[in-house]
This record gives C-alpha cells, structure tokens and sequence, in this order.
C-alpha cells in the first residue's frame, strides 16, 4: 500500500492507526508493506519515528504495545517526492522495483483533491497502474459535476472502475452499517418504513470543532460541498434505498444511485425556500469563547463561504413522495452529534391521552447506539403514557469486541477488493447533479449566508424551514 | 366493601394486601369500611389478628408499618355468618344498618363459585342489592356455557350488568396494559400486526406449583376451566383485537367479544388434532421429587382431570386468518413463566447470512418484561448479523414507582366503577361456547390426558402440535 501525502493528519491519524489496529489483530497479509510518500525530507527512520509519535498519541494506551509497534514498523518505509512531478513517479518506479511485489498495490491518495488527476497520470505514465493496482480517493471529488466529472474520466482513463475506491467514511460505521441490517434483515421495519407511515427524515451532522487548520481547503469549498455532498447524501441513500438485490457492491450502488437521482431538484426559487445556508460569528463553545469564522486562518476576511447548511429534500418516488428528508451540517454547533432521525407518524385514532409519535434514531457521534422511542403505560392507576426508550448501545451490547474504527472496516475491505461500501462513479456525479444547482442559487441570489454565533445550532432560520410544516429538529 | 370469603386465600392473600397498599397510599375514600364475612367464628379482634398476620407475610417489610396498618385495621370489620342461608343476609342487613353508609356497596364473592348464585338471591331477599351496590365475582364463572348462564341470569337477576365486575386478575398486570399501550399508542406496530406479517403468537402460562390445597376445586375443574376458558383467552383478545373506538368499557369489551366469536370452533376430530390435554405424573421441580397429581391431596386417584391444556386457536376474521394462536398453560412444568410471544414472519428475502424473524416477547411472570427480537449486524468486518433485544422491563424502567399488584388496580377500579378491565357476560358466555365442543371432545374420545413427568413442559404431544407446522414453543 502506498499513502500519497504520507505526512497529513489523514495519513497519521486515521490510517496508520487503522493499519496498526489491523496488524495487531492479525488481519493484514503478512507480507504486506506500507509505503508513504510525501514532499516532506525524511528518511525511514524518521518516518517512523513520526509515525510512532502519532499512532501512541491516536490508539487507546491499552492497545498500544512496543512489540507490535516493531513489527508494525517493520512493514513501513517512506519515499520523499514531489508527487506533481511526473518524473518523480520514475524514480518511484524504481524504487518499488527493488521490493518484489507478488500481489495487487493499492494506492491511496492522503492528499489535497488537486493532484488526483495528476498522479493518476503520473502512475500512468511510470507504468505504475496495472490491473491489479487499486486506488482509493478520498472526498471530495471535485467541487461541481464539471470538476468531478474531469477527475472521474481522469481517473477512469487509467484505472477501471472496479479499482477505484471513493471512500467515505461515515459508510464504514458501525451504526450505518447497522442501519443496514435493521432494515433488510428485519421483517419489523420494511413495511412501514415509507411514506404512508414516516412522517419526515432528520440527518444531522453537527460538529462543535470550527475549522481548525483546514482553513485554506475549506474557505473554498464550504458545509456544502465538504459535507452534504458526501456524507450525508449517503446516509440519505442508505435510510431510502430500496432493497438491493444482492448485498454486493453493484446491487447496494445501483439502490443508492436511483436515490440520488430521484432526488427532486432544488433550483431558483426553491433554493430561497428549502436551504438555508450559515456561518458562525464569535460565540462561546463549552464556555470557551471563539472566534468568527472569517477571523479563522487561511479564511477571507470577506469570506462568504458557508460553515452550516439545512436543505429540506425531497425523494421523487413511489416510497418517498411527499416526505420531507431534513439535512443538516455545521461548524460550531451547540453539540457535536451526527444522527438520523426517522419520525414515525402519529397514530392515526388516538385512543390514549399524550400519545407521542414513535421515532428510530440512528446515533453516529458522540455514541454509536440506535434507540427506538415507544409510549408505554406509566405503572399504576389509568391508562398514562409515557415515552419508553428501547436502546442499543453497541458499546454495551458486544462489550467484548473492541470497536473498529470506520478506517480499519474500509482499508481491509479495499484490500480484500470489495467495493461495497465505496462510491461508484455514478453516485458522486449524480450527487453533484443536484448539488450544482442550489449552490448555484445561492451564487444567483448574491445572497450572503446568514450569521449565527458558535455554540448555536445554526441560524434561526433552519428552525423555521421545519416549524412551517410544525416540526422541530431533534436537539 | 363486603369480602365474603373472607378467611380464604383469595382475601387474605390478594385482596387485604392490595387494600393496605391502597390504604397506606391514599387511594381508599376517607371513609370506606370493609367487612369480611365467612363462616368462621372470629370476633372482630380476632380477625384484625389473622389479617395483621397474613399481611405482614404478604406486603414487602420496607412497605408494612404498625401506624399504617392500625389506621387500617380501623376501617376491618368481621361478621361470622353462613353464606349459604337466606337467613343469615337478614342478620347482615341489621348489622349494616347499623352503620350508616352513605355511598354505594361493593360485594365482592370471594368465595367457591356454587355459591355465587345463592349470595345474589339472598342479598336481593335482604333488600341489600341496590342500584348503588356492585358486585365482584372471581372465576370461574361456571364450569360450561349452560352453567355460566345460568350465573349469570341469578346474579342478572338481581343485578344489572354494569353493577357486575367479572374479575380476571390478568387483565390487571401491567404488562398486559403495556400490550394496549403498546398496540394502540404506537403506530409503529399496528400495520404489521396481521396476518400478513405475523407467522404466529404463542401465550403460555406455565406454573411449577402443583394444585397445592386447592385439589377439592381443581379436580372437578381442571386446567381448561381454571386457565384457559378465562385468563388466555382474555390475553388472547387483547392480542387479537382491533382497535377500539373508545378505551371505555363497552368499546373494548366489544371488541373483545367480536374475537371471542370468530375463534373457529373445535370440535369433533379437531379436538385430537389441535388439542393436547396431559396430566403431571411424578418427577423432580427445582431437583425436588414431586408426587403424580393423582397421589395429590383431594384428588381422585383415578382422575383423569386434566392439569396441562396445548390448544392450536385460531380466529376467522380478516385480521387473521390463517395465523395458529397456541395457547398452553399446565403446573408443574419446568419454569414458572407467563408470557405472550408474537412471532413475525422471516423477511421475505434474505440479503444476508443468519437472519432470524423477529420476535415480540411480552412477560408477564416471573419478571413483568417486554423484549423485542431484532437482527443487527455484529461488529467488525463484513455483514455478520446477530440477534440483539431491546429489552423493556418494567422495574427497570421506572424504578422509582412501586410495582401495583394486579388486584390493587382492580379493586380501584371497581370503587370508581370502571369496568373496562371485568369481563362482560356476553364475553364469558363466548367463552364458554368455544370451549364447551372440546371439552366435550375429550369426554366423547374417551381419552385420558398424556402423562408428563413433573418438571418437564407438558406432553410430547404439545412439542408435535409445533413441529409438525415447523414451529416450536420458546421456553
């Protein structure tokens, strides 16, 4: 495996610490070797040291052990290069051609979205991306369907698409892999798990972090395409999609692509009507103050860029229609939290006095747990109800089983070629499909984004968007 | 409120607890007295004593203190009568009159059933059957449909029906309330709980006592009479029915009636088919040796009374049709264990590995607790499912509030004459039409109950009556 832009928090905090976990549990092949290449001067030892400095830093203190740490190094080297530079590539080729490899390379691109096309050319061109090469993207690709559609063909002229790995993620969690069984692997749900039965969708992901040193990347994308466009169009898919055929990487796709694009298109007017976007001025987060986003470094001043955005979507089908799916991301919110609210209908007679609607909420962040909220009768006299939690705490339930991280899931299922839980290159454009649109509202509108203070879960008038219709955002 | 019976088991056991507890909570008017009345010569001192004695071993320690109890003992009043002559009601009425009442009555007839028709006639004879008075009768109401009547016209007689509370001390757990709750205050379950979605339903109730001092009854009765003719089939009516327009009493008792009388009928072959009668001989309970039930005190030791019943019920209606409802009940099985099990149907295509049908468990004994079977996805690598609960128990749940016994709430119930919890003779009679053909079945075929050894859960046969449609009993 080589990680391009070996020396980036991508490479050193997710990684190489899903790669350390994966060695220590005895999962990866034994004969496995990880090269990180970046533009830093480094030398093995170094690198190593560098990583050794991260991963302690990283794993959990009991899983750490000097012994495994060695024979976890042992598997790690580091090749200083100018990944812009093609003829970088030849010395690279040379460089792997002293270490005999029997079996397929995968490259994964830990770097800014920009060199994508270009190291894929350069690989290319070093003779570097045979058959049995695979490559793993990180989101996002591109920042429009134009851009992502030039670094999908990019890409695709050299590689074919069951080698290419566009990974998210959030697909390689617990949680949203248990949305998953829940649904198909349940007779209880299915049924009413559609419009004549759920009221509206929430998916939330709300961070509490600004944006740290990720300033100069995400002054140019914003919530929108750094969050919405990934993230949580993919959990919009997994909640929606129709039962695959198969659970294989084609079946699961085909499901998620039909979701996007029965998605009804946001356009014009409608972009005033069902988005809302934000950025948060200074504000107060865990009784810190904090600053205004465009006083963050590497941000504009005059940034107009968006930290927060809470789209009202609507899916154009036969299960979907006239369900609103309520998205939401920000910066600086009140509560870091990622979760997914499916709200049930409330019964149709009501027979029973404080009858409450029922709800399935999936928890990503801060926990991993799935709880169902009945009304039960409160004990005693009469007929009193009273709202019962029925809980899964994955951390409760299977308190033996260390919890994998979404990274180790998905590096091993790369390497083992199962692309499953990857985008295909059909998903990201029809995503962008329907981005475009709406961030090309609100360029039309000239409208700037609305301020809220940090610690708030955004501008007020992502309440509004749902207390039209009497609802409220589960806080 | 009059207690006749009132040194039997029955009072002292369930009805003076559950009045202490109601007591001590402020739950009693101000000002009602209770007068037991039994053939036993006991002054009122006397009888003070016996209740003090028995509800000390009754109440929890932490819920019995001296004041509470003497400022009830203050309302207990004991009158020495015979019940089963005429004469003795005018002696009572004399004693009555004596004490000024200044609102309704309530007898409640804890005494052998033979002797609830006479104690109505009587009461009418001494002028003491009011409007303003109710009565509660315990079952059973009768041992056949012609006999049931026949109560049912005496007390009808001198009572109109919504005087009369035909007390089933099921219908008074809360995990039996929870189910309403559960059915009707949730529009998650509603749509699935069909026939299109449930494969079956099983209700047990499975006791390890043997018939202990009650041989005399129970052998003339036997476990159908006892069990099945009253507390499965109101469990079963509360599975079964459909919504009802009001929760008052007449509309949920109508519901109840409309299942009683779509219950197909089984008679003739089809009682050897979807019957099984047993009878416990000799075994271990808990590694204790237990004599056969014919060696046991007051039975005949050439019964062939039944004290085991498996039936496969099933109910003509839209809702249901074709969906087995198992009932069972027996003594001295291997696990006292009361519960209902609502078995869903497998998914209809399984996308993955080790998918198990869901699986709705409503206990009431030992532990008041309703657990819901789900598949979710065990942790780590691939799709591996496995089965998790979600477990509401009701001790758990709402730790802070004492637990009611049943009769507590039915006893509030008849002081505040709400009947929506009694059986209504229409409903008793149904009953009884259903049961009658297999009784009469059994005594056509000439066939003796099964053995079982004590401690093993009934016959084989009751195994077979499952297997043979690819089921089996959760135990």
């Amino acid at each position: 495996m080589l990680v391009f832009g070996g020396t980036g928090d991508l490479a050193l905090h997710k990684l190489l610490p899903a790669l350390y976990h994966l060695h220590r549990d005895g999962r990866l092949p034994a004969d496995m070797r990880i090269l990180a290449a970046a533009r830093n001067v480094l030398n093995r030892a170094e690198y190593q040291a560098l990583a050794e400095r991260r991963c302690r830093a990283q794993v959990a203190r009991s899983d750490f052990d000097n012994d495994t740490w060695a024979s976890f190094a042992a598997r790690l080297d580091y090749l200083a290069m100018d990944l812009s530079q093609s003829a970088e590539f030849g010395r690279l080729a040379r460089f792997l051609g002293a270490h005999a490899c029997n079996r397929g390379r995968i490259y994964y691109l830990a770097t800014a979205p920009d060199l994508f096309e270009a190291i894929a050319e350069h690989l290319a061109i070093a003779g570097l991306a045979g058959s049995d090469t695979r490559i793993v993207l990180e989101k996002p690709i591109g920042r429009s369907l134009e851009s992502a559609r030039e670094i999908n063909a990019a890409i695709g002229a050299v590689f074919s698409e069951p080698q290419v790995f566009r990974i998210d993620h959030y697909l390689g969690k617990e949680t949203v892999q248990n949305l998953m069984a829940l649904r198909f692997a349940n007779a209880l749900f299915e049924p009413i798990w559609r419009a004549g039965h759920i009221d509206h969708v929430q998916i939330s992901v709300n961070e509490t972090l600004g944006v740290e040193n990720r300033g100069a990347y995400y002054d140019k994308a914003g919530a929108m395409r750094d969050m919405v466009q990934n993230h949580l169009l993919q959990l919009l898919c997994l909640v929606a999609m129709e039962a695959p055929v198969r659970f294989d990487a084609e079946s699961v796709r085909n499901e998620k692509v039909k979701i996007l694009e029965a998605l009804k298109p946001i356009a014009g007017l409608d972009v005033h009507d069902k988005t809302v976007r934000g950025q948060y001025v200074a504000g107060k987060i865990g009784g810190q103050e904090v600053p205004a986003y465009y006083f963050e470094k590497h941000v504009d001043n005059d940034s107009d860029t968006e930290t927060f955005v809470a789209i009202q979507a609507e899916i154009d089908n036969w299960r979907w229609a006239g369900v609103p799916f309520y998205l939401r991301t920000g910066k600086r919110m009140a509560k870091k939290c990622s979760e997914i609210v499916i709200q049930f209908k409330p019964v149709p007679h009501r027979l029973f006095e404080g009858s409450q609607a029922n709800r399935l909420v999936i928890s990503l962040q801060p926990e991993e747990r799935i709880t169902l909220q009945l009304m039960g009768k409160s004990p005693g006299k009469g007929m009193q109800l009273t709202p019962i939690e029925l809980d899964l705490n994955l951390a409760q339930v299977f308190p033996q089983k260390r919890r994998w991280d979404a990274y180790e899931r998905l590096l091993l299922d790369v390497i083992e070629g199962d692309s499953t839980l990857f985008m295909r290159r059909d998903e990201v454009e029809a995503a962008w499909a329907w981005i475009d649109p709406i961030l090309k509202g609100w360029q039309d509108n000239y409208q700037d984004p609305r301020p809220y203070p940090a610690g708030r879960n955004g501008p007020e008038q992502a309440n509004t968007l749902l207390e039209l219709a009497g609802r409220e955002w589960e806080d």
